[in-house]
């Protein structure tokens, strides 16, 4: 009761704290004017700075319907249609609806934050955590087939999306917005929603696949996602550097350089650090019982590498993907029995919530009034121009999926990792979510261009770019599911169901799905037993074979690694089940 | 090399954006004066927004110094002399007089925050932890010694402190400052000085003292910080909103009541939320295996408890720290054992960080020239204030450490936990370092105040802080591991030096160091067997006995908690070790 009563004097006050605001905002605006170039991109990133007592009062409201967010999440699991990002979506929209009510349709958010808010804090510890605990067999094992659907089939569905919403964008704006736009802005209009657009969201597929029940699609999709993210560094760099206009071999060769070696120096990058914080630990704290330390360090290394990343103009997604990779490999297993538990659940608990922010400020950032006023007298444009969008997110994802499944089947690799029919289609539409990344890029395009201020055309791209994210995510979030569930329906588990296929050299090591790589310590012996023809048939394993001993022999009794720590062999597996 | 470049490079965009900023700033001023009374505190709060690139320039830079601070003062463990605080403010120190050099004397900051970052982000981990670890036998034990030390024991402190520092304050400034500042504002600068420096710094306590070590010297002098960051919120309050010039006994007696009121509502909310977080867990997650889910309720539940205090007007220490006493007593037993080991971890390792973080920040504040600037003319000034602060903070503390002490061990009590003089000693040592909480105190009033704009007499009084502050934690940080082996040669151990004497009824819990709590369960009998008299003698632990019955037959059976988990009980030690 008393928090009602809170809750109610709270909004309250938040309405007067508008209404001052908006006062404050004009005077605001106008120094933005005065002020030189440099601060620029400062103003629109910021956005208010409250009070402090009225800061607090947001933060303790938004705790609480996080962990409402939590608990709801939960009471909901048994259901088949929920999933927790649903639910904070849900809560998020309720919440914009009753603050909007509340304020007088002023506004939707507790708090709002810059766009760096969620690139700089939320995304590095889900990508992180992702890389931490990404089970490294299925994913190296595809890894050919992982590169060219995140390079080659971003870049494919990039064309198709740019070109055909340049089309329909003709099309769907007024002339009055057209007129108002710069010709080359217009240009640049469909390349940069091909851009937003081809962003795979690798947090919504992180919440729609399980890791555990369907281990080669999660890889594929979510690896795609990692990979994505890299090109799609690329890509807004190319659209702002080069003119795509006039594209000739020697600017697509410049491209596919710049992409190659952002890839390379990104992954070298998360490397590197990961190394480096494996040998510390290493050297520094082994066997010293400091926990605290431990953990400490990786968290802040593992950050650090993205930000580095940041810094050098990476993609840091990338960098700190590879990053959560070596530490699992070498770091994790230096480190004390408590942190290695600590760190495996810290890191996911870090990761769970970024996540249930983030859907839930997507939520309440939805009825952002500021920009549905601007479509006003258009609200169909923007459904309509969703719907098209949409269309062409679907055409585009299909259009390489399917053909570089086909490619990726018809290279020798083992028979368990064909990518089946069923599986193609699950994994094409378990890509179409798009989610608070595409957000965040739309935001990042479309309000912070310096040339011009907010107009109507971009307005009507974000509201279009919220309602694709809505509609995906909870339509085609509810769908996965269940679409799953009907395309394998013996125990809707992949590995489950593949029991049946020739047994390959890899199997003893995909059987153990939950520790799968810690493994193959015991089983280091097994490829040398097979015969020739069979490694010469099987490269990805016969890199494998000879990373193992490069491994075994260079690698672990520097940085440490499985097998080089005596101590936590009898009692680790306890401790994590 | 290429990350010495990127430093260069970063300091210099830094410098232009420092001028950018300034131009930026004069505006912002003009602005501040037109809008209302509502925003001007936002604007105080507020220092800079800068562009997103440099913001994460310095992210990257300050992450780096985080990890050199943890490794190096991992290496510099050894020396007797130094510890993580000390490292981390010559580190801060280093960082600033590069940046100072680099920027041109402009500024020694990387990233500057507004003290309410302090306040909201940073102290609430360190204090939970602290509540989460706390050794709650010893705690309670001590629950009157603390309480008088917190609440009794600041005011006389607070009280000498303002009564001399309004004499030689008059003195010390100059007659230019004195005609400059109002005369209402003299008056309270006394008070003002008062709270500030009789608010005895809860993170360098736990920095310098070891619980495992002096479990005793630990709870009085923590949990005195404890109770005194409540008595210092009331007093904040009552410098504002009494008109202390005129005290008589019904001024005082509000004020008793006032405090007595924040005290038990500060503390209920804190066991309220404590309690609903374990109702939680028990009721939807027990047994279930949703580690992830787990561990993110309880800290955000924690955190929650924290900003709902501070929403109330309370003191978001106090509720915080009970809050993780009662989560440690409760929901700690409810979750799984994974959540059990990686909840200890976690919790401490934020607190670490968030530790480190405030250190190196306030070495790197230390040095910043804007302050400098104003007491440009009288550096000798500064120092002698500091001085005679310095003195009055000692003569404070030691006017109630001593009587306080005596009372206490007068009153009937466990042998064991009387405070001998060496003790005595020690706890009057211990709790003169002043710290970041000093500084930001400091801040909030002396640069925050409505009427007026920085005053040369209010810069004086910052550097002073700054100086006490890093004086305090530089010598009396080093100096107490050797006044404490000095005053308890024997093993160094306060626990280890009273075997000697007679053995009280709670020595068999107490000999437990590690888990104290925890074994109450088994020994629960034992004060039933113990005679009437002794119980009577023993107030303390009648009231504990009777406690334990209620728990037991009405707490615990809704909450959790030890004992009533079956399936946690060979493992957990196994894994807690």
């Amino acid at each position: 009761m008393r928090l009602i009563c809170t809750t109610a004097v709270l909004f309250i006050r938040y309405d007067q704290l508008r209404r001052n605001f908006s006062q404050f905002q004009k005077y605001w605006t106008t120094c933005n004017m005065i002020i030189n170039e440099n601060s620029m991109e400062a103003s629109v990133g910021l956005l208010t700075s409250e009070p402090e007592s009225n800061y607090v009062h947001h933060i303790a409201l938004f705790t609480a319907l996080l962990c409402a967010c939590i608990v709801i999440g939960h009471l909901l699991e048994e259901s088949r249609w929920m999933n927790e990002s649903i639910t904070a979506l849900a809560i998020g929209l309720g919440t914009g609806c009753v603050i909007l009510l509340t304020s007088g349709g002023k506004s939707s958010h507790i708090l709002e934050f810059k766009q760096e808010f969620f690139f700089i804090y939320l995304l590095p510890p889900i990508i992180f955590n992702a890389g931490f605990q990404v089970k490294k067999k299925h994913f190296f094992e595809n890894f050919t087939t992982i590169t060219s659907f995140g390079a080659i089939g971003t870049l494919i569905s990039f064309s198709i999306i740019s070109f055909d919403s340049n089309i329909v964008s003709v099309q769907l704006l007024d002339e009055d917005m057209i007129n108002e736009l710069a010709e080359v802005y217009l240009e640049n209009l469909g390349r940069a929603l091909g851009a937003i657009f081809s962003a795979t969201d690798s947090v919504c597929t992180l919440q729609v696949l399980n890791q555990e029940e369907t281990p080669l699609l999660y890889s594929l999709v979510f690896g795609e996602g990692v990979v994505n993210d890299a090109t799609s560094v690329v890509l807004f760099n190319a659209i702002t550097k080069f003119d795509l206009s006039d594209m000739n071999s020697l600017i697509a060769l410049k491209f596919a350089g710049k992409f190659f070696s952002l890839f390379v120096l990104s992954t070298l990058l998360g490397i590197l650090v990961g190394l480096l914080c494996s040998y510390i630990i290493r050297t520094l704290y082994f066997g010293r019982n400091s926990t605290d330390r431990e953990v400490s360090l990786m968290i802040l290394m593992a950050y650090l590498s993205y930000v580095l990343a940041e810094v050098f103009g990476l993609s840091g997604i990338l960098t700190v993907f590879f990053c959560g990779i070596v530490m699992s490999h070498y770091a994790w297993h230096n480190v004390t029995i408590n942190s290695q538990v600590t760190t495996k659940h810290a890191f996911a608990t870090m990761s769970f919530i970024a996540e249930i922010f983030i859907f839930m400020y997507v939520g309440m950032d939805a009825l952002d009034v500021e920009k549905w006023n601007f479509v006003n007298g258009s609200p169909k444009k923007a459904f309509s121009a969703s719907a098209v969008l949409l269309g062409l997110i679907m055409v585009g994802r299909a259009c390489f999926v399917f053909p570089l499944s086909i490619i990726s089947n018809l290279t020798t690799k083992p028979t368990s990792n064909r990518i089946e029919f069923k599986q193609q289609v699950t994994v094409w539409w378990a890509g179409l979510m798009r989610g608070a990344v595409s957000v965040a890029l739309a935001y990042k395009k479309f309000t912070g261009s310096d040339e011009q201020p907010m107009q109507p055309a971009n307005a009507l791209l974000i509201t279009s770019t919220i309602i694709i994210v809505l509609f995906s995510t909870v339509v085609f979030g509810l769908l996965t599911k269940h679409i799953i569930n009907f395309l394998f329906p013996q125990s809707s588990h992949v590995d489950h169901t593949q029991p049946t296929s020739p047994k390959s050299i890899m199997m003893p090591l995909l059987r153990h799905g939950h520790d799968a790589e810690a493994e193959t310590g015991d089983n280091e012996s097994l490829p040398t037993t097979t015969n020739l023809q069979m490694l010469f048939s099987n490269p990805t394993n016969t890199i494998h074979h000879y990373w193992r001993k490069f491994d075994d022999a260079f690698m672990r009794p520097v940085f440490g690694g499985r097998g080089f720590i005596s101590y936590v062999t009898g009692t680790r597996e306890l401790a994590l089940t």
